[in-house]
């Protein structure tokens, strides 16, 4: 046809990061060979956030980079706002890349009348523009299913036990959950750490002796063993502190504690770096300031895993794949 | 003003039931002292399925009940079918009432490319009219969330309880999780029963023996005492009639079975009636036809609770209320 | 720029299909000169459909085959299943196709406080994610304005007169409607087979007595002539059969019947094999077992149509071109 | 409690018109026993529409009434801008009445690339905020299912054929359809009016002579009868005329035209008052000025129907019946 | 009919607030005669924040309202929160009250590839479940056209001129607009102080020497008079504490500040107590807390305002008649 | 892997058009070195419009072109139908080009009770299948957030001032407003044209003479000097001609008129052709008929900018580029 007008489709990538987290953002870009596109984020004298581009976003495939970590309110708006923005810039697709995905605890109706909030995060992300969001070990799986449209959950389980394996004589190990309700996580632990035994701590009354006190106790065989306790997000740490001392108090040889994200809200810090473990061993899915690390704390980068979803998700891959097919 | 046209806008319940369980419907309505709007349904000969309301249901609060009982599809398809005639039909509003919610234990991807199948069952009744849900005891609480509008929560564990305490002498029970992650509710039970001892099977290998076999194995002292197995529902039996072996095998006095939802799938009927409970109670959120019922078994009335309700629902009461604020 | 991240925005084609007519999802992908991708989909113990496909369909235009073939509601739900999974596993465009729609005679309502079920289906599919329809001469044509979409509705009136040409003398041929409701599919019958006469078969009471009882009525001529009796679909064949017999009476040479969908439900075997008419044909938009295919029964192949509109619509040509642009 | 504020829920009716038909729409008030609310409307000198209400009518059930008269772009577009200015108001619910709707013939595609219109009229009226419309005899019944939300569909044939009695002898009558797509309907006419023989006229070639050029041919007993020429709508009478002539050359003795909706575009008057019929009967569904008025042309009231419709709907009474169960 | 349920429809209002603007919501409360419903809102460690009511709003016509004060998106997080636990409680209706509409400022596009913040705020109340939304004197009234759905617009200029005419000689008054573009609201000030000149002050360059550097110049007659200077809101108070100060250098008797929000940001304070303003009238639409007022601050309560506004919405009476017709 | 089905995934522009503006249609497809998709539109007897288009537009980006001239209600409807049936053929994504944005003027509700028909608008070119929006000079920057989407917003201003710079002495012109509320529009005009002083014109009263009577009123320096009075759009030119005779009484030299969209309704050319402005200049975001032109007016294309920025959108370029980084 005479005066038909075509181009080629070629795909772009375009990354872009909120203020909460940008040394992640950062290494996740240089990951991907790329860079973060420029963006101006500043608040105004009252608080409101103003967001804008440096270079056109349109037609682009665009991830939105946000860890959602305090001042949680103020990231999880700007975030809405970069999205807002780049739907209104014309970006072909949007995916939220929430590392840490703000509300996941606030999951159900504990009691009437309370909000469903990582609901609410869902479907405000999706009114804001979002086509995709993806995220890492999501406090409930069934989160995946608040958002509308497709949801990739990496997990950071393999580079956790990756470098726990370093770290420990597998021979020797016992994983431990913190919480009667988070054992199939040990048992997975478990079996990549070599199939040694489970334990967990219960922070309910002894089930043997049903009126005393509530007190911590440790089910299975701790006495003389490392000890890798294991859960999601490690928050004001009184639980796995707690969970700590009980081990240790049980004959634990010594302690390491793994958990995917560090909220670390105060008094977190005084109370890991006093609990007695050896080591406590987390990732960057949040951002934790020079002066808030300590001796115990090991911090492995998130980044290399979130370069290669994006990357898997931009080819239309298989990010899948990156799990021997189980997420 | 001359000529204004107005009506004091008393407002009207309507009760429409699919064919899935036409006595759970039918109780409800008694209960309730109002009676089931006469509706038309049957299958065409290719299986489409035909619906009509035999009286006006416009401007009503409309609660139309079904169980998802097998043939499953068939009464989804149903009460989908059900809930856009009575959407055009002019109800006010339409209440989805699924004592037992299809598809509940696929609520989030267990590997990549599964759907979510629980949130898509809420997305359809959605879709089709449906402005709120309410159902017995969900298989996740998130499944709360999945529905974009309020969904009523009613726990049957107060109607459950309360029969079982006539049944056993609370001083020498234990109450017994048939698998680690639903402890706790045996929690709960533990503590309306009187505060006893808890115990659990675990359906994994030895925690102490990580190269041992699988094997079913009980933590918690059951030796000599009355042991009550709750589930939220029991499908096959599998699970559940191992629980009740080991826990004999283990010593346990009696062992009763507790479960919300009787789905009953075969061989589910032959395995709990020779598994050596001594009694199998259920409430009849789903039916369960009279030459499938055997001497152990006992079935409480769910309507009862389905009914208040409702009549919290219509008056614009209180549902929480119901269970002391919790739900 | 440095570091940009950009692909050549190739596009993959993905077949894939539920459990009702596997047949011809094969027939399909072999005329498309592709494979299916492999699914996983069985029912659980109470009915519940699971599905999984074991390969990334990221970013692929996926095209979701599914005949609505009794049990249909149980097929109805797996599709719904499939283009949930689809939609979760980033699909970039999802294609239902449904050579036969069900619930397509439901297409509006008839009395009062019925569902308009043919619509209720169409939301259904778009709620779960589809962004595209393909059916086959859907019975009522206003159908495709039930999607929020474009739907693709192909005719397979150009096989089946094809084929017939091949079976009758062309110069003594009728053209006969089962029904006066769809006298204009006989007139373009007719066209297509070289202009012959009209006729149909009147259900109601002889128009010139209006006191007499209901019966059959031939309008037109059929004495010595070859009958064609064309309809949409057969579903228990009472009317078809009943204007054959009628036509036979009326001094008919022979009688022909064709229609594109053959649902066949029971009595319908039993009626069209013995029922007097030379030769049965429809095509397989339906799958019909061979222990229930009859002596007379011919069942031309749908597949290269919808494979011929599938590549049209993934290549972005014109399915409007395959009928002569009437479509 | 103390504090509580509350009042008795009395619901108002309000009705308002645009300006295609006000004398229907007071009419249609005079029935109710109100008076429409004062509503200015005009064009500014760019042809854009300025509409607002002159009273509150917020919490009101609003019927907006407007009928597709010419220039329908400009009447369809006025009572668009009514429900918007309803919904920001803060009217309870809006019920788009549409005693004649327009794009009702555009109910398919008949060719690729069409639109559907009359399903696009209906999404915009649900996107300007109607709950609900009530229309008198859609083109196509399907076209109900345009609409998401509940359609009231209204049957002007009582009010049609209980005139047509006091103006023919029932013993000598024959109901006649323009066309062969029509029959069902000239069936029900002819079973109201006291079960008379049926005719129809086809507008195609003699189909026992199919190389003969198409003309009108009547089928069915018209030789000194009084004929009812039944339709749903008169547009420019090329098709009813023909008709009319077609009868009275066959024989007939007197022709009667009966239509719902008198569009009437030119040269409709020109035609129907030349044409020979005895009597053209249609409702005022749409405005029909003095001077386009002839001697053999009666109009019928539509507006006891639809005041009777829009009481039933306010007082959550029965539409369906209006009719007898039927609608 | 035997068995029907009903109950006579009685309304219920029901009053929530959030956090950030306790004593508006009590004064509220108080001006309609009722109790703001108790209501439990904290922070988690992290910055999540909790919200749970202490009674039942079931089927209550529900306003929440909330001040957009700093830290803003912290409230504005509440409210989404608060409406997403009404709406799953089962609120009948659901109105934002946001005296302050956050995001406001950012109503449109100044560059490419910036959000439309002011929209993105109203689809996110929308999304969380808002019906309908309240505000007092919008930055731009556009923004009301954001909101899907009925905004009660709120004008506080009657408050504030019924109080400044009492603290001015309005026979030498003169309304000045610190901005050329509001000086329309300038015009209705002077308007209701019984016609006074008007005056403004330029920002930009003086107009007759346009290479001159920038600099604030008044036009108009102030000499000598009394000059109220008017405004929508007040942050920083740069631009009108420079107003001030030019009137006074101009000759201005003394200078009135008067604006309907007191967003007062560091150093607004500062600024307002020593620019020489005889007074700085300003609402409590937002809360100012009583450390900061100062000498010269004049707060004049919106409550009774919005108690009416509430009042007229529950008891569907008219928002417009606060306002003589013109809102 | 073998049979994988895969195409390039090259994209295709397609350009359409409605029939209020041909002329400028076919010069935007000239600039663009493309044709229009030919197109059938016309209207039926009753008014209702037919639309086709002649060429597959299966996966194309399509572009629908057009002005919201008189008769604006019958074109706005044309182009909803035209997207409507776009996006039932499958086009990819669909660009409403809308040079003049109809309704923008109501872009509030002045006074209660009426609609906001720019969102309305808005919201019906979405509902129909538009994905984007493109428009010149809206009345209100805000508009731009009607739209749930992107809208690209051109301004003609710099094709108007580099007109204009050649048609005066740069060194001696006053730009002018014809209105106190768009003063800012022309500070960039003359930032533009040089840096030259500003003036205005007020439709009120005397500032300084409350009670006098109302009366139009140069502020600013004119005497002796050219001067351009510029404004969005000129509509009747009342307000326009006005300000012409304003300020020739004032001194001006002479006066040019500059302006984005000649609305041009009666009286309009009369007024402009006597008003005593030296030139009129519009451009032709609306058609112009040739007998409607005189001497005075000049009609620049706007074609080359909107052929640019469609160039801009289809390649993923940045429409901000052509305005300097600005729009």
């Amino acid at each position: 046809m005479i005066g038909t007008v075509s181009n080629d489709g070629e795909r772009r990538l375009v990354l872009v990061s909120g203020r909460a987290h940008p040394e992640l953002a950062t290494s996740v870009a240089e990951e991907l060979g790329t860079s973060l596109v420029p963006t101006t984020a500043y608040d105004f004298a009252n608080g409101e956030i103003y967001v804008r581009f440096g270079e056109s976003v349109r037609g682009s495939d665009a991830f939105v980079l946000q860890s959602h970590a305090a001042p949680i309110n103020q990231w999880l708006m700007e975030q809405l706002l970069m999205v807002d923005a780049l739907k209104r810039a014309s970006a072909k697709t949007i995916t939220v890349v929430a590392p840490f995905y703000g509300y996941a605890r606030q999951d159900k109706k504990h009691r009437g009348r309370e909000p469903i909030s990582a609901r609410l995060m869902a479907d405000l992300f999706r009114t804001a523009g979002a086509d995709r969001m993806m995220s890492v070990d999501l406090h409930a799986a069934q989160i995946q299913g608040f958002f509308d449209g497709p949801v990739d959950h990496l997990w950071a389980m393999p580079i956790l036990t990756e470098y726990v394996r370093t770290r420990v004589d597998t021979t020797n190990v016992t994983v431990v959950s913190p919480d009667a309700g988070r054992i199939r996580v040990a048992e997975q632990w478990a079996a990549k750490l070599g199939g040694g035994p489970l334990a967990f701590v219960h922070k309910t009354r002894d089930i043997n002796r049903p009126n005393s006190t509530k007190a911590n106790r440790v089910v299975g065989d701790v006495e003389g063993r490392s000890c890798v306790l294991v859960d999601d997000l490690i928050d004001t740490a009184g639980t796995i502190t707690g969970a700590v001392r009980v081990l240790l108090e049980a004959g634990a040889k010594d302690v390491i504690v793994a958990a995917t994200h560090g909220v670390l809200s105060d008094p977190a810090i005084d109370r890991l770096s006093q609990c007695g473990a050896r080591e406590i061993i987390i990732t960057d899915t949040l951002p934790i300031a020079d002066d808030r690390r300590f001796e115990q704390l090991t911090v492995l980068s998130i980044a290399p895993l979130i370069a290669r979803a994006i990357r898997e998700v931009f080819d239309d891959g298989s990010v899948t794949s990156l799990f021997d097919g189980q997420a």
